[in-house]
């Protein structure tokens, strides 16, 4: 640490009193507006007739508890595959999705469940919080080593708000069906992270390029976070589902999704790998498409093979995009898409659209019989025929788009003002910048900084 | 890798094909037969007149997303703790699961659910593809490292099927009670592999000796295999039995069946090893011995006291397996257990076929009264005596033991095909043979093979 | 190993016949008192008249699991942040949790549910002996590094009872409530090991200085264990809660806490860093005090709004004890605290303590109406007045300090006693003294010493 230049004080006081302020705002915020609701509330639960074993708490818990592990630690350590980027990986997932469940408490409070007075919060809103953080982290992959703490968090502070009002204008709104978020949370993360990324270009990142890949053990570490993405999955798409046979049935058909995208994967990656050899980024990304494909389908009469079409289909387009896309992506669009969420959240995300739209066209009074009141309660109650509902979706999909995009590009702006600590062009991808570091064996356990980064950071 | 030799275009693209062959069979198989079941239909689910709490799905589900942990995850992990065959480890356990998990589906559901025209699907059958999927990871742990992927997805493609047939002779047939498999899943699996190994005995593996055993951080990474897999086995053995008592019985004795395993292991592991010090190997396997000691008994009235006497039992047996049988088993017998799963699974596995016996043979009306038709139904209908379902219990461990030997013999044969690009002898446990590998630190993030392999490999 | 002195038969046999004596201690008291209770016994279950879906297991089974995580993997892996203790922390959580919950069961069954003849044991009973683990656990982080197997093992002999012995003068003598175990588990856990390292203290702990700290590695396994922790803390706080809003409702107030107490980690971490740079012993560990703090008072309606500004001071006094305190506490009251316990449980949860004192003078029948029942059952039949519960609570803290403080001065005496193998002073933070250690990396994967222990064993 020594070798390094001091930072003015202005930049060291800058994430300390960006938490503090946005801690600030969100408590003042909290004691106004959020109180619990009727099944949280000591008064209010008590007051109805009803059994405990009723309350929400034991129907959405388990599949809370799994989106939050998949938020938390899924993202977060499938990020820590860069090599000397693991604190931050790891620990900006923490900082940036904390931050985030208390603002989209707040922001999807305010459009969902707002009574003029008051934002009631239980483990519904708790699992709607995590889908937020999740769409953020999704955004983060895209900046991922290029941008400092300071940044990150006025991007989330922007997302969320943003996140928010896509959401309510598809869900509640154009009446769009969107369980697993196919399109609010991947598409829109994605698109958003990829917009906001070409704005913040990075010319000479190829000063970084030592640091971009992964060692041995980086991988093993992203590979814990790719498993409990893979086997939560089904958690995450059915968490929101109508109770019974809608969260039954998402969660199957994500299960299934899954095995075929990572068949696929599999098969990709070694046919179009060098020398047959299969590559670990494909394994821990493209294998997962397969749960982003059926976000918004998963809940629908999608049948077990349909489930696994759309993951094959997921699986495949998503290794392809990671071989020959993301380069295009960097060499031709500008955009450096350092996690490749284009290819794990953007395009699985808008083919999880358009097989939505797909399903629900398809849709018929025979196949869903009384249960189509809970999948799509506009054509059961005839205010919408399929076809109209998929047009819908198809809608959701372009608005979503545009949100995204526009928030991104405003967002990007916003994270160039000067003074947000940036890291400069040739010190990307490095923990040292934010973090106190220690060796990487126990010879050097005090962390000195490299020969080559002295000179650099000199 | 440039140092490697090229491989042939047929080697190159047999796991390509293999994998989209079987992808394309199996989706097939399930666009014609598989459909979801009652509780996963939309519009079945609500033709009846119950409430959506009492969907399966919230009585299985949270069991089934521990044992999906304990398959990806706890499995994956576990074994990667070689050195240099982490991501195999991983991944392989990913790919292999994966595909056992749609083609268990099929077979489980043919000898299952088959009613003349369908399969049904829901959260039961997944718990049941699943564990299918362990037994087929056991194996995998006998012979990892000295095979390659197409090898193994031929593996799982013979062994689940056997799985399959086994499990119905057993269960429906027989009328054996093994809820947490220490028959169809530990012993089948174990032995199953144990002597597919003994076929595919190679006999200079020594070449490769200087690469199986573990470095201080694969270890750690083991450790997570391991713990997940402790503290899910409550959930792994009591997944599939029936609601109510038999679930809650059936994890409380299999925690305190694998704590008394875990206070053996450390025990035996001192007592034996050099100089008293403890051996990873032996706490990252034998402490997990009590799940599977009462794999079969644990639903059953074994009473606390029976889980402690158990669960010691088999960690000392593995351990003592571990440190004197093992090296004599590849002396004498020939055959390489790389993992040590006769330890792990097959001996604790035989022990809790044979605990079954007892406690089948000492069920009395007296002490599971109108509980007796849930965990005996044959006793309760009086269509057998204890005795009798103790006699049957150990004809099922002869017909597991019959059924495994047989089929793992085939299997061997099976992967000695030329073509199916095993690994040579002096590749053994190394991953750069079928992956793209990073170096181990940051100098060589390119990873470079070492002066030595590349002599090897000219 | 060739170059370490030979340890004395005695020692050598030291930790297996302990781990024998006491598990077999443990197991004959088994058979004499342990029985299932009336949710897990066959005949009991079945004599009711009740669904199946009313048993205890499918409201509290899921939380025991997410409990269960936090114990064998959340502190285990927190506490590998060291360089080359890593299979000690790991292994020895394993170990020590593993027989405090066979113990606690007996210990805690005597006091809470013995009838005389027997102890009847289920879920709820799991999730006490799970609790008591995590004190035993607190209290090892405090002597981390510093004792040895045997010496831990003596440790929980002691502590588990101790532990027994004040939970039941809190919740049945003074009906103290504290399902979070702010009290019983964090801050009774904290000071007994804190004195008991007092006792313990090293005066030529300096020599061992090489080794105490992290490395990049040691500190990503790390944050595996704080992810865990933290995710999975609402289920710890409301584990035991009443059911219905009572465990949603405590869910929900840790969630809140947590999130503000990652942000002002995170804030007075860089604030407090040099060159403001964040640092990991802070992350890894205060982020975590939301949890704590709230261990008695989250089950009340504390508020959402309370919950965030809990979290926040929590995280505030842990992060800045982190970085004042904790050398204050070595080099002025020779306490040597491994992992800050002191930071993250002893303030935390001492605070908490406060945090509850407060709540419950606040509570009303109006905030509470039918609902004070099951909170405050002692001031809803106005047996004491919120005041008066409030004096309770207080005295509560007092006791679990004296009882914490008398317990863990004893409990150092009784690890002084010669021949339960201490580690040198020279040789703390080290796995080789227990484990069959193997090498780094591949070049050295037989593990020999380095050149200066070598002179230093010898």
């Amino acid at each position: 640490m020594d070798g390094s230049p001091r930072r003015g004080a202005c930049r060291r006081l800058l994430l300390p009193l960006l938490c503090l302020l946005l801690q600030g705002a969100t408590a003042i915020l909290f004691a106004i507006f959020v109180r619990y609701n009727q099944e949280t509330d000591a008064a209010l639960w008590h007051r109805g007739n009803h059994s405990n074993a009723d309350n929400e708490f034991y129907f959405r818990y388990p599949s809370f508890q799994d989106v939050h592990t998949m938020v938390f630690l899924g993202f977060g350590f499938l990020m820590a595959f860069l090599q000397r980027y693991g604190f931050s990986s790891v620990g900006f997932t923490f900082l940036l999705a904390a931050f985030a469940l208390q603002w989209s408490t707040l922001i999807q409070g305010f459009l969902h469940s707002f009574d003029g007075s008051y934002i009631y919060v239980g483990v519904e809103s708790m699992i709607n919080a995590d889908f937020c953080a999740g769409a953020v982290l999704i955004s983060f992959g895209a900046v991922l080593g290029k941008t400092g703490p300071a940044q990150l968090l006025l991007m989330a502070l922007l997302e969320v708000a943003l996140f928010g009002i896509n959401e309510f204008v598809l869900l509640s709104f154009l009446g769009v069906k969107d369980a697993g978020g196919s399109m609010t949370i991947h598409t829109f993360g994605a698109y958003f992270g990829l917009v906001l990324s070409r704005v913040l270009y990075k010319p000479r990142l190829e000063k970084s390029k030592h640091r971009q890949g992964s060692i041995y053990h980086s991988d093993l570490f992203a590979m814990i976070g790719t498993i409990f993405l893979w086997i939560f999955w089904p958690s995450f798409n059915s968490a929101p589902t109508t109770l019974g046979d809608g969260q039954h049935r998402t969660a199957l058909n994500t299960y299934y999704s899954l095995t075929a995208s990572t068949l696929s994967t599999f098969a990709l990656s070694a046919l179009v790998g060098g020398d047959g050899r299969l590559d670990m980024v494909h394994i821990q990304n493209a294998a997962l498409a397969g749960g982003v494909v059926v976000g918004t389908a998963s809940e629908m009469m999608l049948t077990p093979f349909g489930a696994l079409a759309a993951g094959f289909l997921a699986g495949t387009v998503s290794t392809l995009g990671y071989k020959f896309f993301t380069p295009i992506l960097e060499s031709k669009f500008k955009v450096q898409d350092t996690c490749g969420v284009h290819n794990l959240h953007g395009m699985p995300g808008v083919l999880g659209a358009l097989l939505g739209v797909l399903v629900a066209a398809l849709a018929t009074h025979e196949a869903y019989k009384d249960g189509l009141q809970s999948v799509f309660p506009l054509v059961a109650t005839v205010q919408r025929s399929a076809t109209s509902q998929a047009m819908y979706q198809l809608l959701g999909l372009f608005v979503t788009l545009m949100f995204a995009s526009v928030g991104g590009g405003f967002g990007g702006l916003l994270l160039r003002l000067p003074c947000l600590d940036a890291p400069p062009d040739s010190q990307c991808y490095e923990d040292q910048i934010y973090w106190e570091v220690p060796g990487e064996n126990e010879d050097e356990a005090q962390g000195p900084l490299r020969e080559e980064e002295r000179d650099t950071q000199a």
